[in-house]
């Protein structure tokens, strides 16, 4: 029998700890191609190149391993991969593991999840991966046995069309976490607090920083799951309608 | 009584005609601040500036409009007006005119509906307008009716909390718009074909190109309504939870 193609994406650039860790786990799942940003894109969110053009490099990084560095965004390393690198159409298509939470919120934010957003759209099967450690040094093991599950599982158990998975992996070690948690979007957000400084030109200038707030205790949301030690999944879609509204909205506006 | 204040910002800068006439739309129905990219930011999508740094202008670009130019994304410009501009929250977001369509999933790709979604993020009534005319020299003028009936609609009608208002206005004369529809994002995605060129060094680099396909003919969706002329609105939510999957989804995963 073929082996599963994985399709291997981030958004913290090609030579993370977390995408090199995530290539070794997925290796010993399926044939593993890379096609990852040649920097760091974090906070990319959908963000595609329009207006500007791209070029990759052909790497060798570990092992048999075929690497692609890109230019772009993370949405542009997907969109690419299928239009010019991949010899087929992926079985899969795994983003992270990012170093840091994206979890409730961040979704929106996250070059990561993006990616699998975008792998979704074109009607593939799509996860992302993120631990709950911003360091470049995070220890990624702990999490190899539920990422390896989750992905068995999907490949033999295919994800409704419209939907992604948003994984985060709580920073415990592996025997501390307590399992896996299928979550909704936790309510939080992130409170904004500019940082003013002045240029060498006496100029002003801004660095944007701020403070998670999370406004929602539900069990079911993923950040009391990621609190409570479990590897949190919430399924994600793209059919942004808020269908629940539309019949009332049509009422407002049609008065 | 005192009158409502809007914020208005786009994604292809604060001096794209676009925006200038929302600006004008707007002045008649409150007090209006512009917060907008220095740049054209088109496809940013959710892309926020975490690993460099903002500044902004005050510029004057008519009457006794108050305009800041700030060197970031749109979603940039939602946090910055918030944090460091406004002397109030605002009673409303209002983002575009855009260029071109941001019907179905153009939504998640456009700057100019991610900052009305993140003005949702932060509690606010928001709002985004795009027009089915990408060409610099489009005629927003014969959306000025609808876009100021559904303002003053959402000023007495606030929407519930988590949604948003993706407004897209067909390529018509205002007398032969038929309408508002109430609709949900068509499923629809583009088709990536990368043109490949050859630099004066001999390098390849890519320009993304690629076309639309509305994969979707359903009376209640956006691309219908407004191929058949209607003014489409779609309720968009920020909660990005396939909530109808979570149940069989944690079967599979727990087997």
């Amino acid at each position: 029998m073929q082996k599963p193609l994985i399709l291997v994406t981030n958004d913290d650039g090609i030579t993370a700890p977390g995408i090199r860790n995530l290539v070794n786990f997925m290796s010993e799942i399926g044939d593993v191609i890379v096609v990852a940003p040649n920097s760091p894109q974090s906070g990319k969110g959908h963000a595609i190149t329009i207006n500007s053009t791209l070029t990759y490099e052909e790497i060798q990084l570990e092992g048999s391993q075929k690497d692609y560095a890109l230019s772009g965004t993370p949405v542009d390393c997907v969109k690419f991969a299928l239009d010019k690198i991949l010899p087929r159409r992926p079985d899969l298509v795994v983003s992270g593991i990012n170093h840091g939470s994206n979890s409730s919120i961040n979704v929106i934010y996250s070059g990561t999840m993006s990616a699998a957003v975008e792998a979704g759209m074109e009607g593939l099967q799509a996860i992302g991966f993120s631990l709950l450690d911003f360091s470049w040094e995070a220890d990624f093991t702990q999490g190899k046995k539920f990422i390896q599950k989750i992905v068995r599982n999907i490949l033999e158990n295919p994800l409704p069309k419209g939907i992604v998975l948003n994984v985060n992996i709580p920073n415990l070690k592996e025997n501390e976490i307590k399992g896996i948690k299928v979550c909704r979007q936790a309510d939080a957000k992130w409170e904004e607090n500019f940082d003013e400084r002045i240029n060498p030109h006496g100029k002003k200038y801004f660095w944007l920083t701020g403070y998670f707030n999370n406004m929602d205790s539900g069990k079911d949301a993923d950040e009391t799951a990621l609190t409570d030690g479990f590897v949190s999944i919430v399924p994600v879609k793209f059919d942004l309608t808020a269908h629940e509204y539309i019949a009332e909205l049509s009422e407002i506006l049609n008065d």
